[in-house]
């Protein structure tokens, strides 16, 4: 459709890197990025952790089942009750660092590099070690480690677009009888010879 | 940086729309887009209910609290236990609709629409609202709507960035110099020192 819902569609897991680093430039970048996104009643309930120093990365392969590739850097979305500008975010943080999220790897990946998304809340185990490793406080909650490199590998483009995960003006086509039914003849007859037909 | 930084940027949230509809084309592009977001284990735990029928709106101008704008067409993006393909939906499906409700954010923009992110779950009452506005079963929650339509404003590209909710290998400097210490000289009598300093 355009250059930008493609790039959407390049968005894949990479798990392969190259040793290049990435400069400090292109990951201020990814955090620019990051804190344009939304967020409830702009709580704006996040922190970040960058990690490219070897030594911390490796305690990241070391501990993490899901996070053993080699990636050059990380940056770690943290919910922060700390920093976050009202109370919205003690509920929607979640959301809030997810969609921040999602735009670092949309950046990345406009900017050729490859990113992989790994869960942490609300996995207790995971959240208890990137905790230690990353030495945080207990009003900050690691939502996720991002692993970031360039690419040795390549993905298609893709969509996993399903047609029957969409519902138009109303869930389910008997859940549109039903309401139709129920919105025109307040009949408790009526309706259940519906959910029957 | 690039061209697709600056649609990040771009994004912003919109509350004022011309009457011009979105077309079911365009509605399907950012239904491909959203669908082609990252979730844990490739769980996939949504759905979407589209709504462009004006006495459909109107229920939610009426009912919701942030919800009373002029918009075209409304996307409900869902939480779905029926139709994810594993049990990391279970725990991870509000961040990984989060990410998929960021891509459609970001392909209406590129598309020239205006878009507002409205925070349903974890509201009781907002769920609930929805819920009954859409005939939503039991194991499908509302996440969000998401109002759109052709802009009749215009907002500044921006980014919020902030560089003190950035810490680079640990959090904060203090933190930092304590895990120095622990790192390379196990001894408690230096490690409270530090601290103190």
């Amino acid at each position: 459709m355009n250059e930008f819902i493609d790039l959407i569609y390049k968005r894949r897991s990479i798990r392969k890197f190259t040793d290049k680093k990435i400069s400090q430039e292109i990951l201020e970048e990814l955090l620019k990025a990051g804190m344009a996104g939304p967020s409830a009643m702009n709580a704006q309930p996040w922190e970040f952790v960058v990690v490219t120093d070897p030594a911390q990365l490796k305690k990241f392969q070391r501990s993490l089942m899901f996070a053993k590739q080699d990636y050059t850097a990380i940056i770690c979305v943290c919910g922060s009750r700390r920093v976050q500008k009202n109370k919205a975010g003690d509920r929607f943080w979640v959301q809030d660092c997810a969609a921040a999220t999602e735009n670092i790897l949309l950046a990345a990946t406009s900017l050729g590099l490859g990113s992989v998304w790994i869960g942490v809340h609300p996995i207790t185990i995971y959240t208890r070690q990137v905790r230690a490793i990353l030495n945080l406080p207990e009003d900050v909650t690691p939502l996720n480690i991002i692993g970031l490199g360039y690419p040795a590998e390549e993905k298609e483009p893709r969509t996993q677009y399903e047609e029957s995960r969409v519902h138009w003006q109303v869930y389910g086509p008997a859940e549109k009888r039903h309401l139709h039914f129920f919105k025109h003849r307040k009949n408790e007859t009526v309706l259940e010879q519906t959910k029957e037909e």
